[in-house]
């Protein structure tokens, strides 16, 4: 439990809290509880900004609360009215990502119905992306529970997502407690899926999308997109807009986390989890090359589902048209 | 210690004893055990032929090791004649397999220097192929070895190979051992580490090469391909003439072992290795997909690298007319 926000900056950091969406989430949430418990607001919001660098959701939730916050402070000089202010930002933050995960499952599920021909859905999935990372179901698992819903999800191939295993301990999880057809899978396994003519479309998440649409997600999103192209499968990405980042111009202008090692030279018992500490799977002194993301230029990218609709083919111009579009109630395609 | 052949079964079910050069070896020496011993010698060299599938190495073995125990009995009728004959058959081809080793690492070593212009070389491996699984120093291993003493290698990446983890096991082990740059990587991450230039070459062993060039070998090669071929880095496969199949005419016709879901969905504790039991990381009746090996098609592989020569373009012509070579003492390169 996190009762301060530096205990919540070492929830995210250590990936107790974790996820693109409710990492932002999170941040406001962090930004409401300094505010209330009479913390310097402008020093905590610093520090969970700078817990993880790759997702901007989280900074954008930070920027969300803070600027509530300093507005109601100015307005009223009441710090108890300020940080009325913060959480109420964050639980509008909290109840609009809800609702975008609905919009988003919508035309998500429109979207595979459109370009998959036939019968179910046979779709891969790569990390974790349903309600444990969103104030509803998700981004590209909730895509995946819409199809479920609606009889047309044969199957999902769960990635395990090395070196933290999101897939097998997080996904497979929200896939076998809804009820879904799914299989597990090493992530090198996915090739042979592919060259078997097993997957039907790829969905995944994003942590940020630079303004040319590379999507920066969790690392092995890139060569499942690079498999996905040779296979002629498409690679569809499913993000809130607050995932889009305007002022990352490219994939190369992101920054991606480099974690420790011992992740991938550990094997974390389960109370030890990010603490190191782990059975060693590998000799002792081993360096480990650990990037906890990868970016995935967007030629590669089939289509980006957002809450207000697809961006297809993914241009700079399409997404800026997007993101300045006001925001719409109904789920609508766009192309 | 295998003391008969069954045992050795199954320390080569378990995966205790293998890799595909290792197998054969084994194979022939359980067939000269068999034979010492008195046992029924057709008998356990049909187990010990039936005990993995893809690797065409280990029937090779058997075969060789009972056809030279049969002559002999058919000439001498002395069943000890005929097992002193077995285990001569072994101990030629452990002996054979060690100079293979060594003109692989030439033959490959002399291919490296000729695609890859400049400095040190950086090469990316998967599984292990090294003196654990060989009679000399290995395959793709043995070849980065070379590079390494010559000077010439800049850097080994060590894919981990899930699920069993080989590489970081047992590849870390001999690249710590050998005093090699070497960096481990989870599988996955191994497409960042192509986008960002990173990768020279790909070098794998093999497990069974049919008629046509496709390759059989660990889960997790043909996606390297892949990645290969999207950024123009050659993928080089380094396998004795044992490991070419003429009897397999193409990819499809390769039997691909599938071994348990538990090897994915747990993770074996040290002292559990192979035997189920280990730590869950995923919900229970989790299904796994848990091919052991995946195929690459021949337009994917840049070169073929044998004891007797190289093979590239890798097509079913060249690859029949070096089979039908004789051997060569030296190493001398042929395109």
């Amino acid at each position: 439990m996190c009762t301060d926000a530096a205990a919540l900056v070492e929830a995210i950091r250590s990936l107790a809290v974790r996820g693109a969406p409710l990492l932002g989430i999170a941040g406001a949430y962090g930004v409401a509880l300094a505010a209330a418990r009479g913390f310097d607001v402008a020093e905590a919001a610093r520090a969970l900004e700078e817990a993880r660098p790759t997702a901007v959701n989280l900074s954008v939730g930070v920027r969300r609360a803070r600027a509530a916050h300093q507005a109601a402070l100015a307005r009223t000089g009441d710090p108890t009215a300020a940080a009325v202010a913060a959480l109420a930002a964050a639980r509008a933050l909290h109840q609009e990502d809800a609702e975008a995960s609905a919009r988003m499952a919508a035309h998500g599920l429109a979207l595979l119905d459109e370009v998959l021909s036939g019968g179910g859905h046979r779709i891969l999935t790569h990390c974790n992306t349903g309600s444990l990372v969103s104030g509803g179901e998700g981004t590209a698992f909730a895509v995946a529970l819409a199809a479920h819903r609606a009889g047309r999800l044969r199957r999902l191939w769960v990635d395990e997502t090395r070196p933290l295993l999101q897939g097998a301990r997080l996904t497979a999880y929200e896939a076998a407690r809804s009820g879904m057809a799914y299989t597990l899978l090493t992530d090198n396994a996915a090739g042979s899926l592919f060259a078997a003519g097993e997957v039907d479309a790829v969905l995944i998440g994003a942590d940020r999308i630079a303004a040319d649409g590379s999507v920066a997600n969790k690392v092995g999103s890139y060569p499942l997109a690079v498999l996905a192209r040779y296979h002629h499968v498409p690679f569809i990405v499913v993000a809130p807009l607050t995932t889009v980042d305007p002022g990352t111009p490219d994939g190369a202008s992101i920054e991606v986390e480099q974690r420790p090692g011992f992740e991938v030279t550990e094997m974390a018992a389960p109370q030890a989890a990010g603490a190191g500490g782990g059975i060693p799977m590998a000799p002792l002194g081993t360096q480990a090359y650990n990037p906890a993301f990868d970016v995935t230029p967007p030629e590669l990218v089939t289509a980006i589902v957002t809450e207000e609709g697809v961006v297809s083919p993914v241009t700079a111009e399409a997404l800026a048209e997007l993101c300045a579009r006001p925001p719409a109630g109904a789920p609508q395609a766009s192309s």
